[in-house]
């Protein structure tokens, strides 16, 4: 069984990755942009019968510091 | 408009990352994690007309590494 935890910074949390990312497509050209925010995804491969309780105490336990970042958890 | 890129490494690459988040869950009493993959997501504010090209563009130019890592293109 997969499972997808994508992990992103909480809305007014500063994000100095997306803001690097959204200066440097400005320098490349891409006029369009006009925010981007950074985060992180991670792809997990568990035994089956994990439960989503399991997969909910891995995010608050490890993956995802809650103070400052949102997660979402998709099954594959 | 909003696009999310969702940037993974390629299958064969090593992942420390990930590597590191199997070994921590374990540690921490989750047996049933066979794997872990880290990887980027990263979350666009566009310009109404920016098109599926341009974002592609920004992945290969800036975005992804395209030697080790597949990205995926989402407009939300």
């Amino acid at each position: 069984m997969k499972a997808r935890v994508t992990i992103t910074l909480k809305p007014g949390v500063l994000d100095p990755q997306g803001k690097a990312i959204e200066h440097a497509l400005d320098n490349l050209g891409f006029s369009g942009v006009e925010a981007a925010r950074a985060g992180k995804v991670i792809e997990l491969d568990l035994a089956d019968g994990t439960s989503d309780a399991d997969i909910d105490a891995m995010c608050r336990k490890l993956l995802a510091n809650t103070v400052i970042e949102n997660y979402r958890i998709e099954r594959l």
